[in-house]
Parts: C-alpha cells; structure tokens; sequence
C-alpha cells in the first residue's frame, strides 16, 4: 500500500488549478477502484486479501484537454510522483496498476470524435472514447474502424493503441498499429507531440510504431487519426472441419498466401473444439448428475487407451464415455456460469485439482478423435462483389485442403457468442478457480513447436485449450485459455504464477512473442529481457528520452522504477 | 577535405584484423569512389570543381559478416571516427557523404539470399544484395517482393530499408516497411540486434520501425527477413485519360477508398502528361530547328492568352503552337538525351534561364489545354480471377469518375521504361543544366494545396512538372521533377539550393511531408526541425541510446555532429 505523500495538499491544490476541484479525487472508494484492471492475479488477490494489500494512486484527476494532461504531467514532475494512464480499467496484463502511487490519469472524459473525414477515410477521436461507442458511431456514417477485441464494451480507443491490440476481425482489418495515420502524445517531458501526419513519410523513424504498445511508459496517447474502412456491404460466415490443427492450419496458411483476407479465422484445437461442440441438453443433464464425470485416475495409474487393441464397439463406448466427460468439462469452462455452477457441486473440482493427467488424457483422446476433426471459423466480409468472389476462391482453397463444410450456423453461433467471454470469467474466482489466456504468435513454421511447447508449460498446473486465429501471411497467433484451482488462495495464487513463469518462457524457447495483443504490463514484465535481449538497453534508452524522471507508468513493461523512484519516495 | 587520422597505421591495422588486408582500401581511388552518391548537388559540385572538395571517408571496409561489422563499429568507437554505411551509392539525398570522414562500410559483399522460405513466405536477405537481383532470385521462385524502384539495378536491400524507400508498384505491395518482419542490425554501440519476429508483437515498441528510415544514424542494417508474394498470374495496364488533375484525383481516391489496390496509379499534371504524349516524330523534327522555340517573352512583356476574345480559329492554332513548344520542352525533359542535345544547340537555355516565366505560360496554357487532359496510367497484377474482377470494378469506378479509356499502350509503354530516367541524368549536368526530383506527400484534401504551394515554390527557379503516385486510402505521393540553368557553376548551386530551400518549405506549410521514399540524408536535414517539431528532441535522445557516441553517419538526417566529433578531429 503507497504512503501518503509529503506535499499530498499542495499536489491536489496543483492540479485542481489545471482541471478544477471536481476533476480531482483522493476519495477511499476512487482510490481502490483505480487500483487495478481485468488481470486476474489481482482478482487472485483481492479474493485472498481484499484491497488492503493492493496499491492505490495517491489521486485521481480527469482531464478533458491535451492541454489540461499536458500541464497534469509537468505537475506529476515537479512532485517527482508517477503518472499511470487509465482508460477502461479492461487490460489483463495490471498495466495500471500504481505500483509505486501517483497520479492515475483517467482520459475517459476525453471521448469526442472530433471527426470523420470521409475524403480521407480518417477519423480523429480523443483516445478515452469508449470502443463500441467508437464502432457504432462509425456504422452510423457507413464506416468500420474493423477492431472488435472481446472487450469492446469496456475498452477504450485510448487502452487499444497502447496496447497493439488486435480485434476478432484482424486478419482482414490489421491489428490497431495497421490502423493509425497519428496520434497525439503528452510525452513524460509533458511535451506534446503529434506522430506521422501521414504515416508514409521517409523522414526518419516512424514516431507512432514507438509510441503504440508502450503502455504508458512514454507518454500519453491523447488523441488519435485512424483509418476507417467503408462498411461491409456482405457479411458471408462459414464452418468447416478438419481433420487435425496440422490440416486445419495448412489451409489458413493457403489461403492467406494466395493474398485473400478474410476477416475471421479461428481454428479450435480437438479440445477447445469439443468444448464448442458440446450439445447443450446433454450439459444440462450432466450438470445435474455430477457422477456422470468418472473419478479421474490418480496420477501413474492412468490407462491410456490402447486403442488397436480394443474393439471397435467397446473403443467406441469408451471413446463417447472420454469423450462426454471432456466435452462437459469444456463445454462448462467455455460458459463460464456453468463451470461455476459445476464448481459449486465439487464435480470439477475433481478435475481441476489433477491438471497434468487431466490434460493427458484430453489430449490423447483428442489425438483419437481425430476422425471428430477441428472446427475452423471463417468469415469474409466487404464489398458484395469482391467479397462473393473472394469467399468462393477461400471456401475452394479450404475444401482443396480437406476441410468438410459445416454451413453458416457455426459461424453465425460464433458471431452471436462474441463477446461473451470478457464478461463470464470473474465468477468463478469466488468459487476458488480461476481463467486466463495467453496469447502467443510465431511464424507457421514454429507454429506446431510453440503450440506444444506453450501447452506442455501450463498443462501441470490447469487444464489448458486453444484456438488459432489473427492469421498473416507468414503465421499466426495462438489462444491459449486455461482454468486451474488451487485448495487454498495462496496456493492458487503459486500455481498462477506458475503458468505465467513457464508459459511465455516456453514461447521464448519455441521462437514465438510473449504476447500478440493483451501487452506486457506487470504479467510478462519478467519475460522482456529474454524477449528482447540486446534491444532492452535501447528500450531504456528511449525511455530516457521521453521520460528523464522516469515518471510514466513505472514498473510496466520490464523497465523497473527508475532510480529515486521508490515505493518510500512517494 | 578530411585530414589525415592521426592513428591511421593503427586504425588499418585494426580493421585488417577484422576483414583481412584484400578489404580494407586507402587508395585515393577508392576514397573519391566512395565520397559521395547521386546527389546532384554532389554532381554539381564535382563539376564546378572536381573532387578536390568532396568529403572523403579515411578508410573503405567491406565486411562479409555481421560479426564483422559489429567488430567494425566497436572499432570506430575505439578510435572515435565515424562509420558511413554504404550500399549501391544510388541515394539522391548526399546519406552516404563522409562529411567528417571516418570509415565507409560498403555491405554489397553481404549479398546472399540465405534463405525463401515457402512455408512463412518469408525470404531472409543480406543487406548488401543489389535489388534487381534479389527480385529476379525471387522471380525464378515464383514470388516477387513488389518493390521496383527507377534504381532497382543499381540499389540494395539495405539501402532501400534505412531510407524506407518505395516501389513503383507500392500502391499494391506497400513501401519496404510493410514488408519487414525483421531486421539485423549492427547499433552504433557495436551490440547486434534482431528487431522484430513476427512484426505482430504486442509487448512494447516495434524496433523494426525505429531502424527503418534511419539512414545509418542509429546502427547498420546486415540482414533482413522479408515478406514476400506470390508472382503475378495477370497483369492488366491500362491508360485513362481525365480532364484536370482534380479529376483524376478523385477517381484515385474513389478506388483506393473501395478498397481496390491497384499495383500502378500514376496521374500525370497537364505538363507532365504533355511531355508523355509528345510525337517522336515532331520532336527529332524540332530537334533539328531551334528556331521552332519561339523566343521566350520577357518578364513583364508576357501576353498571356486571352482565349474568350479569340477567334476558335486563331485560338486554337496558337495554342496548338503553345502546345508544341512546352510538348518539344518536355518531351525531351524526359528523354535527357535529347534535352542534353538540346542544350548543346542552345534551344533550351533560353526557356531554362527563364524558368518563372515559362511555368507560368506552361501552367496558363495547361489550364487552357484542359480538353487534353491528364493521362492515368494504371496497373493491375496478381492471381488471375481477383486481379480480372479488381481490373473490372477498377476501371468501372474510373470511368464513373470521368476517366476516358486509352486502351493498353500508354500503360505498356510506362512499363516498358520505367527504369529509364536513373540513366538519363547525368549527361545534362555537362551541358550546365540540372535535374531533380521532390517527393512529398499528404492526405487526399491537402493535396491541391501542396502540389500548388511546392509548385509555386520552385517555378521561379527551375522548369517544373508532377505526376501522382504511391496512393493509399487516405492520401498519395506527388513527385516533382525539374530542370534548371545557371550561366555559371555557383549560379547553379545557388539555384539548386534556393529550390530545395523552398520546395520543402512550402510542402511543410501545406501539411506535407518532405520525403516520401527518397529520405533525408544532407539534402533534407535542414527541414528536419519544422517536420518534426517537438519529437526531434526524442530522435536525439533515441540517437544517443543507439549510439552514445554519435559515431553512426554523423550530420546526416538533421541530426548535427555530436560535440567532440568534428571535421578537426578525425
């Protein structure tokens, strides 16, 4: 817990000149709710200690000008004290956490989209806007900003810049960084600078690709002009099957490399897509009769299946028996609700507490059922020619590459469902579990080496599924979603912590980034020296250049608190 | 002229240590080689008094490594000199000029293409390979990397990196940084860095395009990991013809903004596309009679064509002898040889030496020969049903816009010479006359203001005319070209300064930006400041992290010499 500051008076009288008394707030309830974001190692916390032990800004100030953060930041400098950035609090990484105290920085009053300039295809919002009001705003005028990240109700435009993120769509429309003509950045000097008019300039390094993904260590991205794209005319969504990731992957990788884009793509490995395919009456049931999931083996004592030697009438008992329990499982996971309501009843504690075997075993089953494939989601839309075209040329390519037509309806399932994890995961903290993902990427050569390796790092510690999507022509990112339990809140807490000791160090291995679109924040800050070797002495060296005092989000993005900037300083 | 190094046996002795004694080179022969590139104020420098002027390196050193440059650079260091990276000498900007001497790293040894990999459509490159043969290694592969710039057979990988150059074709396949996923680089501390795996990290700043475009200030590009793209199955060319370049401006914009992406867009001004579709035949015959040209009016006694009060007749058999004047001017402009001869009989010195007054009869007489028109010529490529519907809905859309089809030839024709004008240059220079071009930029509504405010800015100095191209959905590339005379060499320089003065000036007023594709280097430094405002402060402090001791190609990008490192001391 931060102390209080020495000059706490004369900060708040400071920066009530910049913005007024009403914009400024040292209130208890301000405080702990602008302590932290969606990471669930805070949730992990909370849930163990409350909020006593997390730490809170000394104040929070909401601006509503460049000009008022401008002056907010050379405050934050002459009381030597942090700066953390606050958009929609959505991050899962503890990017705003305020490690050290400080001003918390909250720009969603800056939310104006000042502009849409249809001559140019560019908008120009202030970076506190929040995203779906963004995106609607735009549908309205005939337009798409094309990023539609799970957290689009609770994100701001702001939060997704400092991030890189990419939305379910990217793969047409580009991550954000595709996405930006310039910004508008107080820097930690409290200088304001605009990056790129057009962002085609041979004129030196590009100033928006250092600014975007910095997560606040830099600077403060206030404003924004982004590309929007004409709203699609046709919306076309398909599913398809194949026979195994290998298979599945090699024809997204077909299709990207004859140059069609299409805007979804999502490939479930057999687990995850099992947990798509669950029949939702025979869940029902299951819910119900928690007998219905056979007591796990303990571990060494696991009979894998031996299948050529089974017949096939009791292999395929077997086969639906394994494969019940499975489905039920991630079925319920991947409905958060019911995973809790499952939780509740002890049926999946059982499962949960054995991870490693439990993985095992799904993922042995998963190599049997092979013949039951991988489910791929696919969707393309734009202009009603070109997309009829480029659908047809994409659905040619995939049934070339042995993927079996499943029609619209899991696409349009897909569509409908969303946006729905962001909003199932916190329940089931309470109920002694907890859900992350970790999103990796490399090129398709790693791919199947990164996908092992990553999997094989959590699967001791939670049962672990992905799903493949965000493709480029030269690879793609994996979602890794797991959900572990631990008897006790430390030891969940240890087996957290755990996955995310060995997960991204385990992508470092196999070749892939640490993350492809959640950032680093406080989660993978460990990982950046491996991640970026040599290139971190120039990482800090920027860093000084915008921010001398080290005052911009310290403690994020593996840059440490700079010398003088301590927990007992402020 | 740079002194002699005061530990100069030591610094070769410590250089052939590295590379051997057959790669390091003092010859007097090798220094004038490497003292500058195609700059043509170098050009005329040279002419107005040969080498004797002309910055030289102490040293050249062709490294074949990485390794070997990075223990280059820690020599450098050791020694205090500074290290001038050096590829195909095909800059137009003076990047490579060893304004304070130092040692001149010539990477064209490094020329392998280790590596295309199929699977990620990557293609791993030193940065030494001359451009002309990488693509043709890609071509016999069934791939292409879309970058075709005028110097692509006397430009390398790397030098097209550090500029962030562009391609004739960048409309479809992007400039170069759109198409790294990686880099090799060699910092100015002497460490190695790889920037960038999969350019779609989300964990913090892309490094990928901090190097881009930084001209060696920062570090020497080794290597490259490039994406590349299927080869062409179709290529459809086409001309259209518009009414005014606001026209044709449109019907750009309206197809890029459809999402189109054609792989040539090129608008030709009235001036420019008079100069395109000049009949050979009048020309040799003007060629042979100077007194074709009628002379030119002086300032002041200029009667500008009063068209209304004309009789058809007569208004239309002056401006046919109006037409044929600036066609036989331009015509040749863009057949340098021709103009040289021109030159040599006398003919153009009389317009050149009076260039105000003739881009004002030029300008007036276009406006009035709006009937002519402007000429697009525009270029399809890829897989063959995509590229036949895109060639359809493009050419619709163009003919929507107004645009008049011209059939294939003017587009086979551009193709035909498209690598032309790199070869045609430098013969003018004998005859006391110069060419340049300016690349500048901007979005779609500031584009009649900054081709007019460019245009009017270098009409007092020199003959000027302009095509569009390199379109993106929110703006496009305007590429001056012009001629000018001077009675003397220092009346030359003085011209050629004023131009680059002014044309940049006056693109940065209009909302432009000074360099498209063709960079920064010596010519463009002084404009750095306005371009950039604020941020300048963090490309120094980024300099310093990269290079603490501002050895790497000092005074080059508007980044001054470091204090300590000055022409005295090396």
């Amino acid at each position: 817990m931060t102390r209080v500051h020495a000059g706490s008076d004369k900060l708040r009288r400071d920066l009530e000149a910049i913005v007024g008394s009403k914009r400024v707030s040292t209130r208890e309830a301000d405080l702990v709710a602008y302590s932290r974001d969606m990471w669930p190692r805070l949730l992990l916390a909370v849930r163990e200690s409350g909020f006593a032990e997390v730490p809170r800004p000394h104040v929070v100030v909401w601006p509503q000008s460049t000009r008022e953060v401008a002056a907010i930041v050379r405050t934050a400098r002459a009381h030597q004290l942090p700066i953390i950035p606050y958009g929609g609090g959505s991050g899962v990484c503890g990017g705003v956490v305020p490690l050290y105290g400080g001003i918390t920085v909250d720009i969603k009053r800056m939310d104006a989209i000042q502009n849409i300039d249809r001559d140019e295809m560019l908008c120009a919002v202030e970076a506190g806007v929040n995203g779906e009001r963004f995106e609607r705003a735009l549908t309205r005028r005939g337009f798409t900003f094309g990023n539609f990240p799970s957290s689009i109700y609770c994100s701001t435009v702001g939060g997704w810049l400092a991030t890189r993120a990419a939305g379910q769509m990217s793969t047409k429309y580009g991550k954000v960084e595709d996405r930006v003509a310039g910004l508008t950045v107080v820097t930690g000097r409290g200088d304001v600078i605009e990056t790129d008019g057009l962002a085609r300039a041979a004129r030196g390094p590009n100033w928006t690709q250092l600014i975007l993904g910095s997560e606040g260590t830099l600077g403060i991205i206030t404003a924004a002009r982004l590309r929007v794209a004409v709203a699609p005319a046709l919306r076309v969504l398909r599913g398809y099957e194949f026979e195994s990731v290998a298979h599945g992957l090699n024809a997204i990788r077909q299709v990207m490399q004859r140059g069609l884009r299409p805007a979804v793509v999502r490939l479930y490995d057999e687990v995850d897509t099992l947990a798509h395919t669950v029949q939702l009456g025979e869940d029902e049931e299951s819910n119900r009769d928690p007998d219905r999931f056979a007591p796990v083996p303990e571990p060494g004592t696991a009979a894998l299946p031996r299948m050529p030697k089974e017949s096939p009438a009791s292999a395929q008992a077997r086969r639906r028996g394994v494969l019940s329990q499975v489905s039920s499982l991630f079925g319920q996971a991947s409905q958060g609700g019911n995973l809790r309501r499952l939780l509740r009843q002890g049926a999946m504690s059982a499962v949960l507490s054995r991870p490693r075997l439990f993985n095992s075993l799904a993922g042995t089953v998963a190599e049997r059922l092979t013949r039951q494939g991988c489910k791929l989601i696919i969707g393309l839309e734009g202009a009603r020619i070109r997309t009829q075209v480029e659908a047809q040329l994409t659905f040619d390519e995939l049934e070339r590459c042995g993927g079996r037509n499943l029609g619209e309806e899991p696409g349009r399932d897909w569509l409908e469902h969303r946006y729905d994890v962001s909003y199932n995961m916190s329940p089931l903290f309470r109920e002694g579990a907890f859900v992350d993902t970790m999103e990796v990427a490399s090129s398709w050569e790693r791919l199947p080496d990164l996908y092992d390796s990553v999997r094989d790092a959590i699967a001791p510690h939670a049962v672990v599924m992905a799903h493949f999507s965000h493709a480029y022509s030269e690879g793609c990112s994996i979602y890794f979603t797991f959900v572990g339990q631990g008897k006790t809140a430390v030891e969940c807490r240890r087996i957290y912590d755990a996955i995310w000791r060995d997960g991204p160090a385990a992508a470092t291995r196999a070749g892939g980034t640490i993350s492809h679109h959640h950032g680093v924040g406080m989660l993978k800050a460990a990982h950046m020296n491996s991640e970026h070797r040599e290139a971190m002495a120039v990482l800090r060296g920027i860093k000084r250049a915008f921010d001398p005092e080290g005052i911009m989000n310290p403690g994020k993005l593996g840059l440490g608190a700079v010398a003088g900037l301590s927990e007992g300083d402020v």
